[in-house]
């Protein structure tokens, strides 16, 4: 046996992220538009860069707060509060190293070996892979796809799915990929089936400003109180172009506080200071550059699925919420080499729906927050591409 | 059963860290000299600090490169190739966010439900608190003590720990408490053990250049080929006062990179690039400051453990390795009370040995890396303190 075999088999069989395959394959070619990764083209905007450089020539590059400092709290807390229009005190978050890291802890929280996690797809791989690193079972229910209507919730499938075993529902919306946005009566749904059950929810709502039909998409917000078992995960990377400083942050019930704090310490022991200060100031005073965003990202949407559907041969509904299109190609089965293909011949790079889960197979993610002109080019080279194919 | 109690055992398990219990006592009390945390009291240099600005005003703060920046990797490896006189390629090489991170990921790469880690203590609690987040079981193989000679590793009592659960030895030298540095011949014993019982080693060399005796603290890569089973984690932090930016880097054989990649992504997606900016500034342009560091440590060293032993009432040998003085005061048996007592009555902060594990159980931690001055005026007041409590 090698020393690799060796290894915990968890740690061996989790997945290859198959986003990062096709960017690995083509990063950094000349000329292609790359829309395969869930970020936008602008850099942070200086404000916020600025202040975390501030905090670096200041000296504060020691040990911080393991939940985060306290004004970053303070401060998530009053944007949390406007933004749902519920009071909600500072003591309920706790600032983590990225979205991903929140997801992490939560797993660590919810479920390990023998234990199994309810999640609705085609999803985002990295939940499902973060659960079963951790020795939990991550169990898919798909959303249902019509031509006409696009993306829908079967409630029935997924109560089928919650049994002795689960510990959590998880549920992303507006979705990545799909864009699906669960409406208030699937969320008030979803919450009566964690509820009843006696097992929690996971809310990724890391997309909820991102929202075309309102000023942000339906929240657990909306239909549950702070004592029920929801517990949020969120980013600052989508809302205020910051995906490469690594820092979200959790939302929970306050008296779940000591066990967040303690699975902070035992896997990334903080947030660097500096990097909060940056987030202070995103969160402090970036409202009118996640607005700017978001009013780009809709004419983006609009654009890219117009040239799509201009083809005659793809099946796509404007997404309500996210920065995805997510449509599928007449005729087209295997996304996976298309993806490869679709660099080398459209210079557009874009993730297979097959590292979205089975539901998600025959599609694929264009990411289509960027300058218009960029949009239109890639949509106008993905469309003739689409008119060859054929 | 309340909603907290609902979460996974292992997570409810998870103890609070007996440092930040006493930081969190007197956190910013005017006056007290803290020697309870790991770290020195230097903000980093501003030649590292400018690298990340840079960076930032650059606009890097996209999602970056999931092992590490390429250049960041080669310059980890040049270094430890000199350190270390034996050539290192940068495919061993893998960036994380902090020596903890690299820790956590290690844990989850080999042990999880079922298997069994073995340590050596007195230790930082990090380790073992991770291993059992994480579903494994850690093992503790004590140090002896003698006051004469200080603290010993028995390498039958490590045999005797090491059974069919076992995954692997995690060694830590110099120690954080102890000091206590493994011999050339303890580390190839200790590999004798790993390569016969057929697990792996992993080493935490985090304090090999605060050693007193040498240019470096004695290595596995003095006893290991690159094809041992060893998996080293390594941190920006101490080297580079660098304890508050959470920048870390595991060293595995290159057969492992596949697997370590898909544990940082799913866990914090990578590191900052700009934060990795000054890393690579760091370990490019700092071996000065890492010597004039180490040279005012051992001046500290001596200063503080001098004052110990002049109130005649102090176990302690100068400790060979790390920063810390880890002694025992005549009578003193609850540490943790005693900790509390001295940041009221002293005016120092310690970490109480009761942190530690149960070999270090009577002993106080003071982090002696600071300004001269100050370390004095701490050792009087600890020793005046020790007169009094007599």
């Amino acid at each position: 046996m090698s020393d690799l075999q060796r290894l915990r088999r968890e740690a061996l069989d989790a997945p290859e992220s198959g986003i990062v395959a096709v960017i690995n394959y083509a990063r950094g070619r000349e000329g292609l538009i790359p829309l395969w990764a869930g970020e936008g083209d602008l850099a942070t905007p200086d404000f916020i860069s600025g202040a975390a450089a501030e905090s670096l020539k200041a000296g504060e590059t020691f040990y911080t707060w393991q939940r985060g400092l306290p004004e970053l709290r303070q401060a998530i807390a009053d944007y949390a509060t406007r933004l749902y229009g519920t009071s909600l005190g500072p003591d309920r978050f706790f600032v983590t190293s990225s979205g991903m890291h929140a997801i992490q802890i939560v797993c660590a929280m919810l479920a390990g070996a023998g234990d199994e996690l309810v999640f609705v797809g085609p999803a985002w791989p990295n939940f499902a892979a973060a659960a079963e690193v951790n020795g939990a079972k991550a169990r898919e229910v798909s959303l249902d796809w019509s031509t006409a209507q696009g993306w829908s919730l079967d409630m029935a499938k997924l109560r089928a799915a919650v049994g002795p075993a689960t510990k959590a529902i998880f549920l992303n919306t507006p979705s990545n990929p799909t864009g699906w946005t669960a409406t208030r009566e699937d969320l008030a749904a979803v919450l009566d089936l964690a509820r009843s059950a006696g097992i929690f929810v996971i809310a990724d709502e890391i997309y909820s400003r991102f929202f075309y039909a309102g000023a942000r998409a339906p929240s657990f917000h909306d239909v549950a109180t702070p004592d029920d078992p929801v517990i949020y995960v969120n980013s600052f990377s989508k809302n205020w172009a910051m995906t490469g400083w690594r820092v979200g942050w959790i939302e929970a019930p306050a008296a779940f506080g000591d066990v967040i704090e303690n699975l902070v310490q035992y896997s990334t022991s903080g947030v660097p200071a500096f990097v909060q200060r940056g987030a202070l100031a995103a969160i402090r005073h970036g409202e009118d550059f996640v607005e700017e965003q978001v009013q780009r990202a809709h004419r983006a949407r609009d654009i890219f699925t117009d040239a799509l559907l201009s083809t005659n041969r793809v099946e796509i509904v404007p997404p309500a919420g996210a920065f995805y299109a997510f449509f599928a190609v007449d005729g087209l089965e295997d996304t996976r080499a298309a993806a490869f293909r679709i660099c080398d011949e459209a210079g557009v790079g874009l993730a297979p729906g097959t590292a979205f889960g089975p539901a998600g197979r025959r599609f694929l993610r264009a990411c289509f927050h960027r300058r218009l002109d960029e949009v239109e080019a890639s949509a106008e080279r993905l469309a003739r591409w689409i008119g060859r194919a054929a």
